[in-house]
């Protein structure tokens, strides 16, 4: 447990989590000397009497072979976490690990809602009319039409449950919007949206236009999803580098620096990555949340944050009897 | 002829770009009494002379079918220039167009260098290093492994010629930077690319990889390099647009944004995507390049540069005995 920075994030950041939401309590996976080391840095008795500490005495490392995973699924944390979910004993999941692993165990322990072939990796991004969800991002390398499918149908209940919103947008990422545009595979998929009444499918989005807000769900393979969001990112992180040079070039603009340090706090907030960690493995038959490895203690508190909301309104659950009518009647 | 806006951006871009290379002169491909009012703007006899207009009936619509398009390249814009190219009568040309069709009939007119099946379009992006060329961009949505490794060679021929690297740093953009990363193709690609001597491969690079500048040329399916490439464009605009909107909230951060204008003229400068404007269409026996359709004159002046540096160098007649020489070994 505790992705690269180790246990210390993990348990600081779940401190802190456990104050805002005074309802949730959590189970704790991981080596116990070493997460009670941890815990004993906080005084506040009553918050850590709702936090678990459950041994266990192996982790699956960033390198292992998913097979060597799963035949250790029983005394690793994640394993272990991961059947604390199935048995009901905790409402969501939350790791740092390795996503391939997490997917496979996930599969194994929790099973796929009805319909679903595959679980995909969702995320919101950023965009200029607030935020957008994406999927998949690298789960699923190569899909089929259906499996594209699939994804769309997860992201727009997802959207539907979440925000709210009564017919989100969904659209496919593709290299033009022409319909004349694309493989194969995407022009199938394009095809069967359009027919799928559950959807309401407004066509395909390029690149550019998922930051401008054209969709509330953006759908593609998970090959393409993660270059384009890790291919953002790395812009963004650009852009913010330079900024910082830009701004220390000069003793003026180092001044002019700290009175403008509101507005930059400002844009940062709005772009921060860590604002946007916590990715969900949507499909799954219960909340399994995925943060990322370098996450900080902040943005370890977002992926929670992310898990608790879904939890909350029981996301899964709510998917289920959707996908269970709609693919009852094929 | 003319992109979006038509010649007057193409005619105002190219009279400054005569001024700038005084040894150029060009063909102008397009309706001779449209091009002929454009020119009459300009006073400079000398420079004027240096231009010349050649009438061409009709031009490629961005909707036009390739077939449409093939049958009668003959009497538009896009073809005559094209066949200019074949006939020697120009160095370069250079399009505002259609890409797929200036593919199709770039192949058609000029053939492609030996072994290298199809041309990739190829750009330069910046990077915290400098910048880096990413290949396919669109041209090609499904690549096999052999293709790839044409656009690997192509792409660290192109770096060596015109940025005089010795042994420019290959990667394949994938998922992750571990071997056992990635799709089937990627794979393969990346065995047979480390048994190419010509190649120096260094392994894979993520999204965020690109704008580290980990790489000196990276590769990738024009499907993925299309969806990379816009989503940065699109990241890069939303940011830009925050910053104007954070900075015009207050009177205060509006006084201190002038006394900052240096500071983000150079940001700007440095991220411009008009400054990385003009691709290249590798793998042709001649330097055809593309502009964005959108492009404004200063952008579409940068693409004339690129046209005319790749024309100086002669990068085709540089790359062919090489690729030549490879290819005939087998």
């Amino acid at each position: 447990m505790g992705g690269d920075s180790g246990p210390r994030t993990v348990v600081a950041a779940l401190v802190k989590s456990l104050h805002k939401h005074p309802t949730v309590s959590a189970l704790l996976f991981g080596d116990q000397q070493c997460l009670q080391d941890e815990l004993s840095l906080c005084n506040d008795q009553s918050l850590l009497s709702r936090i678990d500490v459950c041994h266990s005495p192996n982790f699956v490392a960033g390198t292992d072979q998913p097979s060597v995973a799963l035949r250790r699924r029983r005394d690793t944390s994640m394993g272990m976490a991961l059947r604390a979910v199935a048995d009901d004993r905790a409402s969501a999941c939350i790791s740092s690990g390795n996503t391939g692993i997490l997917m496979a165990l996930g599969m194994l322990e929790l099973k796929t809602l009805p319909g679903i072939a595959r679980p995909a990796i969702c995320a919101t991004l950023p965009t200029s009319q607030g935020h957008s969800y994406i999927l998949d991002l690298g789960a699923n390398l190569d899909c089929s039409a259906q499996q594209l499918v699939e994804f769309a149908l997860l992201g727009s209940l997802t959207a539907q449950a979440l925000d709210g919103l009564a017919s989100p947008q969904v659209r496919l990422l593709n290299v033009g919007e022409e319909v004349s545009k694309g493989s194969e595979v995407i022009k199938t998929t394009a095809e069967l949206l359009s027919h799928e009444p559950l959807i309401n499918y407004a066509g395909f989005v390029e690149g550019d236009g998922i930051f401008k807000g054209l969709a509330d769900v953006v759908v593609c393979d998970g090959f393409t999803g993660n270059v384009a969001l890790k291919s953002s990112e790395g812009v963004a992180r650009m852009i913010g580098d330079m900024i910082r040079e830009s701004m220390g070039s000069s003793w003026l603009s180092r001044l002019l620096s700290l009175f403008m340090a509101g507005t930059f706090r400002d844009l940062r907030c709005r772009l921060d990555p860590a604002v946007y960690n916590g990715a969900y493995l949507l499909g799954l038959t219960r909340v399994v949340v995925k943060s990322h490895g370098g996450a900080d203690e902040q943005a370890f508190g977002y992926a929670l944050d992310v898990a608790i909301e879904a939890a909350k309104r029981n996301l899964p659950e709510v998917l289920s009897p959707i996908l269970q009518a709609k693919y009852q009647q094929h």
